[in-house]
């Protein structure tokens, strides 16, 4: 940690702080995006489908994000932001809303949300198989950060651990398939819940590059779903990828948590990186 | 078919007008919605996502419904309904709008759509495997209509050939594993398109039957992402499921042409039919 870092500032660096939402009027929120989730030049899209989640459930008599259909419109900039959350039926297992983030006039992501209320204590009906491979043991993984000293930015917040034989991209060598795995957590402490997994569905770096492709990946569309309260401790991700074709392609996420169950999975569909 | 239906009446049964829409105004259509869609009560998912994508496309300068995520509030019925068009970002390469689907001035769909051009002589830069198990040959599938005479409705207007081993709850053995496969083409017909493509991802039976669940099962949440310009012939759908949980299942289908193509790829979330 930087130890230039005034007190205060360091207190509100946490994760909560950084998704808090105030309520203006019925549906209306602002925020300050926080600058330590940018990637490059935007704020990562998965902190920003969090603060839209914050905004979403605040509106809901329901406490978790099941669905989340965030279309990226621009990229989110560290600074004052407004949510309008829209809501678009309440119901008695689920509510609905249009949730809009809006920086300088401009909507940045529209997502769709159905709120609902999961049971930690609920055990599935039937859950598939988990992913093989595994992610390595966190022993056997490597923390890039602590090889690059690159603690700004969103690495300075997400602590990640990745299986080597997915990151050949680094060095130049991909290894021809889309598959990415690694170990996920919050910096801070934060354990996992609702927020954490928007973040986490969002947080590994393009599967394309292990095709070959360069540079920034912009999301256009990425829909996740929550399915269960996740326990304490580190989230597996598992990434995965089917197509890339006339300039787009899609990436899938597992996200599991320490006891071994799929709390969430996602897809979402980018453009391919320009180098 | 019907030798009693008048023939104007025939005439406009094809897939074509049954997806028709007729522009207002400026982001603003109409359409008359087939019964010939309705499965149970209800118009099927996918059919009311082929209109949202007719007035998607129609108010955009791009060919295809790149991506679509649609949450469904209420049942769509037969009759008039009314779609709202709203452009959120125009670009070069992809505009987004949100579309509604209202019937007696109530919401049944929103959806995020974001609207492309693909080309169908592009070939894929990188291209996953096929499924495997591969949907068996046609003539080793099951026609449940053909045994069940139920020409009315969607069994009516759509052709699917059944992987028998996916359709095991129908005598009251589900196989305990969400897959399910089978072979899809419009019955008048209509080449694959893009519409057709939305009709696909949400043809097959609820997964979770296979999971010993009964009944209709309201799909909540669909997206689904069109990959490529479909060639004519059969559609192979295949579709899976990761997890049946607080009375949600995730159900996910993959579209591949006659050619061997990914073509199309959606996630929904349902809730649990009730029997």
């Amino acid at each position: 940690m930087d130890a230039r870092r005034p007190e205060r500032e360091m207190r509100m660096s946490g994760f909560e702080a950084a998704i808090a939402v105030e309520r203006i009027d019925e549906g209306r929120y602002e925020a300050v995006l926080d600058d330590g989730y940018v990637i490059g030049e935007a704020l990562n899209g998965g902190y920003l489908m969090a603060v839209l989640a914050r905004a979403a459930v605040d509106a809901s008599p329901h406490e978790h994000p099941i669905s989340t259909a965030a279309t990226f419109l621009r990229p989110g900039r560290p600074g004052p932001a407004q949510l309008v959350v829209d809501t678009r039926k309440q119901g008695r297992t689920a509510a609905t809303a249009l949730v809009s983030l809006v920086q300088e006039d401009r909507s940045v992501v529209e997502a769709l949300i159905t709120t609902g209320t999961l049971d930690a204590a609920v055990q599935p009906d039937w859950a598939g198989p988990a992913p093989d491979p595994a992610v390595p043991p966190l022993a056997d993984c490597t923390d890039f950060r602590a090889e690059k000293q690159d603690a700004e930015g969103f690495a300075g917040r997400v602590d990640m651990r990745f299986d080597r034989t997915t990151m050949g991209w680094l060095d130049g060598r991909p290894s021809g398939t889309p598959d990415s795995r690694a170990w996920f957590r919050l910096r801070d402490g934060h354990e996992p819940d609702a927020y954490s997994l928007a973040v986490a569905v969002d947080a590994l770096p393009p599967v394309a590059l292990n095709l070959g492709t360069r540079g920034w990946a912009p999301t256009v569309e990425l829909t996740w779903h929550m399915r269960a309260v996740p326990a304490p401790g580190w989230l597996a991700l598992h990434g995965g990828g089917r197509l890339m074709s006339h300039g787009w392609f899609d990436e899938e996420v597992e996200v599991w948590d320490s006891t071994g169950r799929l709390v969430a999975q996602s897809r979402q569909i980018a453009r391919v990186g320009r180098g």
